[in-house]
Order: structure tokens, then sequence, then C-alpha cells
């Protein structure tokens, strides 16, 4: 998926690499089977000429994720600030450029701390202060008539998973279950932050659209979505305390364990509505 | 899985927390069900009283995991470094005491990026710089049906994940199959340095063992294996080309797919062994 530019949003590469390689691998038989799997390719972030962070990337959409990744991080506050964003594979960079080079930035490094949990770095602490202010539409539903076809849809995707797995993806969706983008990438939160980039990039506004997740529903995730003012976070996996503690205090509704026609709403239910024929109950 | 000391190793508080908690979630059908969720704390690591790190983990095994993250970032070189790991949950945090306060740590720390792709923050250049330097076994085998008693054990273990899901698993096994430490956590990358914390605190040696891990096989995983001088690698999952380029380079036997009695043998097969009878071919 590569970014369209609008008039007047930053100069862009188009630096894909190939999303899948083939490799030769041998099976409990002693068989010879080719094998596909994911591509993983370093790719450090330059933001006004200072080395920032390296990703660990499929590197399938890096000028959007190295977008999202600021967005996401705080160290951008909108898609005007940046000029120019250039992935270079010989070197395993990307130089971002912004407008305000130099301004807060080297504070708002210094106060950075890791965190883990499969996550990039983040400014755990400024993100929960932030994640307070944080108001999502309350004048919005979701139907699980709508649920369940954006989880076929889903489930139909061609997707790198399906050829070589390794991989975390990400849907952006509408309340009528269409997709209007999916990500791919070997870190689950560099999926998220690519679609972050996007949205820039497309002009879409989050706060009336759907988020989805293959992976778990950990504080980072829930946090990350938060912030993209998305009222409604997917996944077909489980989650964790702490991103069950975050999306009740910033009241987002929060589906777990969707798959087929089920799920499980663990926050923020006043916004789902039951609008599928109700399943031949086993009670 | 709780540490048990050894005479002259450090002294440890034992502070795991509870691993699932409970929450009310509603299904498709508007029914409340009780629902099993993984913990998920924020731990911040001091060492020698300087904030190092945050890692978001499922609380589970705190001291291991802080022992093993020094281990696996080459902050302790052995641990009788280590003179005292203590974990307060009143403020969220690890403080780690060494004999060496202070030297190289200030320098080390300084050189840090961080990695994601679903990792933590590691010296990414230095740990591949001193790949290179790892010799592994290359004297041992391991029998495919020894591999496939080790699929079945880990299957049938209980573990958090058939209760929650949200958590990554990884198992330190011999080579007859048998499990001797299983971690489950939040993060895939926490679940590795428990492991690798249990076993400076058991003094395991792992140049003849067999690591197994429930996630995908990335470059992150592969060198944290290599750095054990761990010579076998399984994962039921997939892998990605990084983390295949460097097994192949430290010469790791990596499988990957490791389900009942199939796996896909991706790197250093010379150390695999045909020892189950042959299933019935299909061809």
């Amino acid at each position: 998926m590569a970014a369209k530019p609008r008039p007047g949003s930053p100069r862009l590469t188009d630096a894909a690499r190939p999303a899948t390689f083939e490799v030769e691998a041998h099976n409990e038989r002693g068989e010879m089977v080719p094998t596909a799997i994911a591509g993983e390719h370093p790719l450090t972030l330059y933001l006004d000429k200072r080395e920032l962070v390296t990703l660990m990337t499929l590197g399938h959409a890096p000028e959007a994720l190295a977008i999202g990744y600021l967005r996401n991080q705080r160290l951008a506050d909108s898609i005007e600030d940046i000029v120019a964003v250039q992935v270079d594979w010989e070197t395993d960079a990307v130089a971002v450029t912004t407008r305000k080079a130099g301004k807060n930035i080297a504070k708002k490094i210094g106060k950075r701390t890791v965190t883990s949990g499969c996550g990039q770095g983040t400014m755990f602490g400024d993100l929960m202060e932030e994640i307070d202010d944080v108001k999502l539409r309350n004048d919005l539903t979701l139907g699980d008539a709508e649920l369940f076809v954006l989880i076929e849809k889903v489930r139909k995707h061609e997707t790198i998973y399906k050829q070589a797995g390794a991989v975390h993806g990400c849907a952006l969706a509408t309340r009528q279950g269409e997709i209007l983008m999916f990500v791919e990438d070997v870190g689950r939160h560099n999926a998220v932050d690519a679609i972050a980039g996007f949205m820039w990039l497309d002009a879409i506004d989050g706060s009336d659209k759907v988020f989805y997740t293959t992976g778990r529903l950990t504080s980072e995730m829930v946090i990350k979505c938060a912030q993209m003012r998305i009222p409604f976070l997917v996944s077909r996996s489980g989650l964790t305390k702490m991103g069950h503690q975050i999306a009740e205090r910033v009241g987002l509704t929060m589906i777990g364990r969707a798959s087929g026609r089920h799920y499980l709403a663990f926050t923020g239910k006043h916004r789902l509505k039951h609008t599928a024929p109700q399943p031949t109950a086993l009670a």
C-alpha cells in the first residue's frame, strides 16, 4: 500500500521492500520444501538529522511507518510539520525533515523510556497523562451485523500472513465494515504506526472509525487507538489487564476474541448494538 | 516459577503478581461471560539507582526477568556481579544492585538504540558484533523423535495462555525433550529474558539445550538464543528473513512450524537427526 500524497503533504520516497522471500526448508521426511518467509529490516529513523530509533520492520510501508511513529510518539504535531520523508535502504535509514527542526525534540527524546511487552519505546508517562484528555465520540454506535461483515472481510483479505506468517496485521475500517487500509508488519506496533501515518497522509479522521488488529490488546495498543481518537477497537486475540483498565478509563469500545460470528465486548458496550439476527441459542 | 537461589547468589524478593484476573465480558448474545485476562504491569528497572527501562510484564517472574534483561543486554557479565534484586509493586519498580556499581554502565546505556518488531530496546549493533564471536557446539544432535516428545509436552503444559491468551511462552528443554523451565509473559522478549535469568540463578549451561518459543523467530529471538549459547531453537510459528540470516550466520539449528509430528528445519540441519519412525508418506 503506497501513500498517495495530497498537495502540500510531505515529499516521500516510495521505497517499499518485498514483503516475502523464499528459502529452502526441510520437513520431517527430509524433503526440501521451498518456504516463503517475511522480510525484516532494521530502519534507523533520523529526525532532523538526529538519530532517534531503530525499528525492525517488514519494510512494506516505511514512509508511513516513520510518519506514524512520530505521530504516535508525539514527536510531530501534525502532518504539516513534516517536509520530507526519505527512505534509503542502502543505509537502512529514513530521514525525516520537519519545519520545526529541533524545537522541543531534544527535551522530548530526553524523557523517553523504553517499554516492552512487544512494544516499541514510548514515552509512557506522558502518554498516560494525555490519555486522560482524550474524548472519544459517544454519539456513534457499531452494529454487530457490521462487525461480522468486517471480520469476514479481514478473513478473506489477501495477506502476507497467509503466505509467510510471522507478521501482525491492522486494519482501519468504517462502521459499515469496509476496510479502508490494511497494513502488516513484523512488529504489531509498526503496523499500527503505519496506519497512523497513512491516516495523516490521507487526512482521514479516526473519530468515527473502527480499528482492527490481529494482535493482542495490550496497554500500548489501547493507548495508540485512543490517541488516534478511534472509539472502536477490535481484535481476534485476547487482552491484558492494563489494556482493559486503560480502555475502561478512556471509554473505548473494546472487543476481543472476534471470530466468525462470535466476540466478547469488554468495555464501552454502550456503543455496541445488536443488529445481527440472533444465532440459534444453546440455552 | 520462583527462583531458588544457590549459596552466594543474589538476594531476591519473591514478588510474583497473579497471572490472571477475571473481568466481565458480554458475548454476541448479550450474555455476561466472566473471562480471565492476563496481567500486565509496568516494571521500571533501576540499575544501581539509575533508571534504565520500563518493561511491560505479566509480573510472574519479575526477579528473573530483571536479571535476564541485564544479561541479554550485556549490562551484567555474570550472576556474581549481582548483589540484590528487589521488586516493589507499590512503586512498580525493581532495584538491582551490582558489585561494579556504575562501571561501564553509563557508557553502555549511552549507546543504546531502541529496536522494535515486538522487541525491547537492545544495543543492536553491539549484539550483532558479538554474534560473530559465538561458537555453538557442533558435537551434539537432536533427534526428531525427541523433538516430537518436546512438542507434545509443551502442548500438554498447563499454561496461562490456555486460561487467558495474550501471552507468549518459552521453554528451556533437554535434548531428550524434558522441559526444565517454562515462562510466559505478555512480551515475547520478557519470557526469553526471564529464562535467561533463571538459567543464571540455577547455573544451567545452555550449550546442550533446546529453546522452545510459541512466538515468531525474529532477529532478536535468534540473537538471544545464540547469546545463551543454545544450539537448538524451536517455534511453532514462522520466521523472518533477518532471523533466518542470523541463524545461518551463527550456525544455529532453527526449526519452525513445529506442531504435532511436523516441522520445517530452516538452518543448521546437520544437528538434526531423523530418529522417529517415518510417517506414512504421501508420495
